[in-house]
This record gives C-alpha cells, structure tokens and sequence, in this order.
C-alpha cells in the first residue's frame, strides 16, 4: 500500500471508528451469534487485494456485530479498559512510524518516552530512586518477570548453573486466596511448583491476613522450605479489597522475600490525592505492576512494572548477543536503558507513544475528574442497592465496583446461587448491559464495575432499572 | 477525546504519517542524537489538555529526528520488519474497537479471525489438522512457551507438584550454536539452568551437526539426563542457514524430546512455492513460530505460533477462575478456543486484525512479488561482491541476507576486524545506509538484510556504491 492510498483509506477509516464509538450505544452489549459465526463468514486471504470499501464492508456485516462493545456505556462487566480515543491515536502513530526496540539505538525515542513517562509515574507514586519503571504487555507477564527475578535471587542465580532442579529447599510463593489468577499461572510456568504456592487466608476486610501469612512462613522455615516471594493486592479482581502491603512488606523483609504488588486494576487510583493512604506502603515493595489500559484508558496493551533497582531484574533478563551488541552502552556506558533487558520479548512496540499521547491530548484533569465520576457513580448505585430491602452489597464499594446480590423474600437460600446466575444471564443476553456474575465466598454474585468511559450518571441510573428487571424476568 | 475530535485529529495524524513515509528517504537512516537527547527534551504530562497540533510539532521536532527508520529504503540493518500501511490500518482497527480478548466472549471475532487465518497459514505450510496457530508477540514468548511445554511433559506434568525441583532427572535442551539469542534466554527463564542447555556444532552448512546432536544425546541419556528438548532453527539470525528439520526431528521423536522449530525470520519465504523444500519436515515438529512482523511486513507484534494437539500446550498453560468462567464453553463445548490458554498474559489485542488487512489489502500477489524482489535483489548484490577481489562473501545467500568482508590486500589479518567494525560504523554513522556488524566464527561481518518495504532494486544499487564509499572513507 502506498503512502496515498494509506491517505485516502486511513481517512475512511478514521471516520468509520468515530462513527463507530458515536453509535455504539445502539447496539446489544454483549455479542449476540454463537461461536464459529464470525468465522464461517469469513473469506481467506486472495492474490488479488481488495477494495478497503469491501473490507469496511466485511467490519460492519462480521465484525462490529459479533462485537461485545466494550466501550460501550452499558458496559460493566470485567473491568473498563482500552478506550480513550487520544490513545487509540498514538498508537496509530507508533504502528504508523514501524519503528522496533530491539535496543535503544534501534529506536531512542521508543526508550526514552518510555523511561520519561515512567519516571513521572514514579514521581506520582512516590517510588523514589533506584525505582525505575518499564511497559509490559500485561499485569500477568509483570508477575511472572518478578516470580522468575525472586526465583533467581533466592536460589543465587540458579540459571547460571543446574536450574532450579539443583536447588536444595524448595522455594515458597505466598498470596492472598482471591489473588488473581495470573499469580498462579507465573508460579508455575516459573518452574515453582503447585505445591510450593501457599494460599494466604484473608481477614475481614477480604484482605490477606498477616498474622496467617507470618504463621505459614515460619512453618516453612521449619519444615527446610525457603520463604521466596509475596504476591500482595492492591484492589482485588471480585471486591477490591486492599491488602496491608506495609506490613506485608515488613514480613518480606525480615525474610528477604521479594514482594510484588499487583495494582493492576486499582493503581490509576494512585493519581488522586484522596486515595493515596490506599498506596501506603508501596515504596517498600521490591516490584509493582500498575496497567493504564484498565481504568486509566489507556489502549491495551500498556502494563506498567516498576523495579525497585532495576538491575535485580536486568541481571536475570539480560542477554549477550554479538547480533545486537549496544554501541550506545560500548560509547556512552550502562546508563543507556535496554528494555530488552526487561522481558521474555526482544522487539518492543513503541508503547509509551499511547501513554505519552493520552495523557498529553486529555490532559490530567480530565482523567481525575472521569475516575472521580466513576467512584461518586459506584457510591450512588451502592447507596440504591443498600435501600433495597431485597437487595444486598455483598463487600464494600472501595472504588468503582459494586459487588451485589438480589435476595428474594420467597427464594429459599439454596436456590440463591441459580437465580443469581439467571438473572445476569438474563440481562447480559438482553444487551441491555454487561455485568459479570461471579463467587463469593462459595457463593453466587454479580460484580459490577463501573468506568467505560462514556458511561455516565444517567447509564448508571437505566442499569439500576435493568437490574430491577432482570430480576423479575429471568425464567 | 469526543468521537469528533478524534475525527479531526485523526485526519491529521494519517496525512502526517502519510507525510512521514513519502519524505523518509530525504532522512538519515540512523538517528543522530546522543542518549538523552529525546528524554530531555520532552515535556512531563500536565492537568491541562494540549493541543494536537502542539503534538505533532513535538513529533516533528523531537520524536521524529531521533528515529532509526525501519522503513527507510537505505534500511538494511536486523531484519525487515513492521513495515505495511496496510496493517497500520488494521491496528488502528483493532485499537479503535477497544475490545480485549480475555476469553472468547470477550471478543468474539479477536478469537476467530485469529483462527481462521492461523488454519490458512496451517494449509499453506502443510500442516494438517491438529495443527493449530496462536498469534503471540514475539518468537521469544513462543520459545518460551515450548520449553515450558516439552518442561512439563518431560517431568510428567510437574508444575502440579513440587515442579522442577522435584524433578530426580534434569532437563536437557539442544539447540545450535548460532540458535537465536531468545532460546537461552526462554531456557533460562523456564529454570532449566545454563548447565542443561547443549549448545550443538554446526556443520559445513553452518547448519546444526546432526549426528552431533544424536552423540549428546546418547551421553546425556548414559550420565542420568533427561533429553526433553530441541530447537531448529530455519533462517539463522547470522547467515540464514537452515538445520536439517527431517533429520533432527527423526532423533526428536526417537528419545520423545519436544520439537521447536524458530523460522521467525525466514517463514515468510514459505509463502513461495519455489522455496518449499527449505521447509520440508517441518510438519513433523512440536511447535513453529513465524514472525510475519518480520520479512511478510505485518506491524510489530504478529508473531505466529503452531502447536502441533494445541491441548499440549493449553494443558500446561491454562487457568481456572471464577473470574472468566467461559459461559461459551459450558455452552458450546470446548471446541470454543480461548487463547487465554496459550500464553503467560490473560488478556489479549485484536493483533489478527493487523494481519487479516495487510493480506487483503495488499493482496498475496503483491506480497510475493515483493519477496522475490528482495530474494533477487540479494542475488545481485552478492554477485558484485564476487565479482570484486577485496571483497567477499562470508555465506551462500540463502534468501535475502547478504554476509560480506571487505578485505583489502594492504590490511594485515589480524586488523581485519578492527578494519570491518571501522567501515561500518563510517556507513552507520553517515546515516547514508544501515548494516548490522556482526561476528561470524570469531571475526566480524557486516549483514545486509534486504527487505524493507520501499526498497527497490535502485536503492541496492546505490547501497553498492555506498559500501565502496565507507571501506575507502573510514578512520
């Protein structure tokens, strides 16, 4: 495709996308076809090219339908995410530049927007130096780079020579029981074993119980086990609940255990003032994953992780290559930042552009003021559930999630968990709204997380009416 | 951002890029600017919005001059990559829909768009059913996956124990020794240890020894290892040589060791008939990796993962959660793909957007021609190569990378490095062309890897001319 031709599509399709977003809240929420429908629909690649009009054709006929929208602002399932349209620009504009980071010298800017929007996020979080931050694809790969960097520093670089099945004592990961599942997953592909991840019960603010978590440990110091990691939550995927990272933090220290906080989810909140006794603490923790393209808006894929002293992290990332040696490090010494250095992955999109071009065209203001809505929406619709006699809060709003259940009079209490699940499926089957059933404590619930970002109070207002209906309606 | 203000600064950005890539040649191809230099000059995020305008003078002043250009046609550094406007477009598709793949219902069409075009490059390579392909980020995550794959099969499914370090026999991996840098890296992190990666010897096709392998083999198989793993590499980074995949997958199968075969560079070529037979065998690995972000064009990251039974693979890297129970699958079976359960990260970009409009905008016609071009290309100029007495050839050029020495008759040969390093930076610094130094069997090469997307037989020619400049021109 030439430079014209990419002139004349791109605006088609720009104006396809705005038209897009303008619409979308004319359409059901969720997809409505079943699987395989989107694919027996499609044509396989042809020697001849097609018209970009006939592709347009093919978006709106295949794929916008079998969509579930989730910019859309009846959207409340999951987690918001992916959205600012300042973002969706930026990151045509790195894609568009077809630079790659295989190094610094292979694209600078790519590394220094990169380190620069890091260092402000630092700032912000209060992580002063050595932290040092970097992008990654997601929270879960953040998680498995700080199990594999905890792994190696507790083993004394068990890589460099028999691997872990030289190691003497088995090494230990502790988290919390609603931990999310990326944990479970990096403990295991990281080689530590199902058996050497202890599930920390919570206390009553669903929030990992110290004092257990204390008791486990010293349990395994006796029984030869070596105390490796701590996998602490701030803002918990069911109820966002908070762990106490500081004293959480304490305990790793005392046993030199590296501490990783997943504030995935919750972490844009770290940007409001009025939130940050929610962040205490974090200074103290060895790693920290925080994901922009949740809450924040920012177009996935954009993980933030910060190391604290980058270079327990580098020095088990690291790779020699005489393919890509660094002239920049040979002439101008260490201090030139190799992200590659960071990660399973060599080449890097240039994913600071979104971040650097969201935060720039929409300014910080705007994004306070859109997370505080969030928050005020998710108190009102707290507020509604709890003046309802047949309706419950199951955990506390901390954020912008409500987690709830509708407890009829007549319904006996084993039947609560299949009307729960009836009724989200009905009103998810609706379109009318996406919410995402889930469990709590064994039982049934529905979460609730408000932040798309064009819903507003009156969205929040007609799903609070859906909800009423959808408990009346189901079969 | 509004819809309409995206619409308005969305049609500033594609004529910018459009700009962008019409005046790139006018640009030096390696940026000239020192570490720091884009980093001091940017301005941290602020309450208040900027202007889009303000931007793109931003990225004209800062981002751009810093640029190293993949896409410049005097680009011949790495590997050709990330390049076609055509898969821009589908990115920014993929970005403005703002749908994330975390299970199948998530984004019905991320799934299944990626599906159907992993089963027609399945058909083209001839790899029948239950051959299945993923799109990944990097060749690098898809090593990774396969050794931690052959990892959990070889020690009976550890992970679900006490995982590697309960394992009695330790984990061998063979690979060649010009294997790229991601497979040590992937057995590293994978916790194999340094001391269980067999590095194998080449032969005169600077191809791995067979016969070699088969002898570590044996000898790990008498001192108690567990041979577990190999990786093949078709198209090695250095000089595109090609390990005999039939034969090592014939001693694969014998000791029941798990199969990787990295054509990350060289796969596009498979799209050409007349290259078939580099390919042969391949059909009979564990698992392929294809970057079409690489030589095919396709914007970074695509990088095409094939597992051969995908229930190999999602065995190992599946997760359990209440969180995203698949109500498609309680439904429909698991027939339903949930790519969740082929990779470390949970969530997912529409990178099969990308792809899906780079083949049918462009066409596959269009796409060939332009391999071809580049294979010839890479022909002539290691004909005028030979036809030089100072300089030569250091490998076959087996598609489009040219390893060449320039070694003039007055230079002693133990300057000759020092001559080869001098000569090259010269031409890298001039920003007239980009080459890659390299080592090959201890000395130092230049590679010449053609590809980009503009680069016409003209731009070859002018490249000629260049060397000749920098070999007569340097300190």
């Amino acid at each position: 495709m030439t430079p014209d031709e990419f002139r004349e599509a791109g605006h088609l399709l720009i104006d396809w996308i705005a038209d897009y977003r303008e619409s979308i809240s004319e359409k059901p929420v969720k997809s409505q076809y079943p699987p395989g429908w989107v694919g027996q629909r499609l044509v396989p690649p042809s020697d001849q090219p097609h018209l970009v009009t006939d592709v347009i054709a093919d978006l709106d006929d295949t794929i916008v339908p079998a969509m579930t929208h989730w910019q859309h602002p009846d959207f409340f399932a999951w987690f918001p995410a992916n959205a600012s349209l300042s973002s969706v620009l930026g990151d045509l504009v790195s894609t568009g530049l077809g630079g790659l980071g295989l190094s610094w010298e292979a694209c600078p800017p790519l590394t220094e927007v990169e380190e620069h929007l890091c260092a402000w996020f630092c700032a912000e979080l209060g992580l002063a130096d050595p932290w040092r931050g970097s992008i990654q694809d997601t929270a879960s790969m953040g998680v498995f780079l700080s199990m594999v960097a905890a792994r190696e520093h507790a083993s004394n670089m068990s890589m460099h020579g028999s691997g872990l099945a030289g190691v003497d004592r088995p090494l230990v990961v502790y988290a919390g029981s609603t931990a999310n599942t990326s944990v479970k997953r990096a403990v295991l592909a990281a080689g530590f074993g199902a058996d050497n991840l202890r599930i920390v019960p919570l206390d009553e603010n669903q929030a990992v119980d110290v004092e257990a978590m204390a008791s486990m440990v010293e349990a395994d110091l006796a029984a030869g086990f070596k105390p490796t990691a701590v996998v602490a939550t701030l803002g918990t995927t069911g109820v966002t609940a908070f762990d106490p990272v500081a004293s959480i933090a304490e305990l790793a220290d005392r046993h030199q255990m590296w501490l990783h906080v997943d504030a995935a989810m919750a972490g844009a909140a770290a940007l409001l003032p009025e939130m940050s006794s929610r962040f205490a603490g974090i200074e103290l923790a060895d790693s920290i994953g925080i994901n922009p393209h949740k809450w924040l808006g920012t177009a996935f894929d954009c993980s933030l992780l910060f190391v604290n002293d980058p270079r327990r992290l580098t020095g088990v990332m690291s790779i020699d290559s005489d393919y890509i040696p660094s002239a920049a490090n040979a002439e101008f010494g260490d201090e030139v930042t190799q992200y590659r250095d960071w990660s399973v992955a060599l080449g890097r999109r240039f994913r600071a552009m979104k971040l650097w071009m969201h935060l720039r065209l929409d300014g910080l203001d705007a994004i306070r003021t859109r997370l505080r809505r969030d928050i005020e929406n998710a108190q009102w619709l707290a507020s509604r559930v709890e003046s309802e006699p047949e309706w419950e809060l199951v955990a506390p709003v901390r954020l912008q999630t409500v987690c709830v259940r509708h407890r009829p009079a007549r319904t006996p209490a084993d039947d609560l968990d299949a009307h729960t699940a009836a009724w989200a499926k009905c009103l998810n089957d609706s379109g009318r709204a996406l919410v995402t059933p889930d469990v709590l404590d064994g039982s049934a619930m529905v979460r609730i997380s408000i932040g798309a970002e064009p819903t507003e109070r009156s969205d929040v207002e007609r799903l609070w009416g859906n909800l009423k209906w959808a408990v009346t309606s189901g079969p």
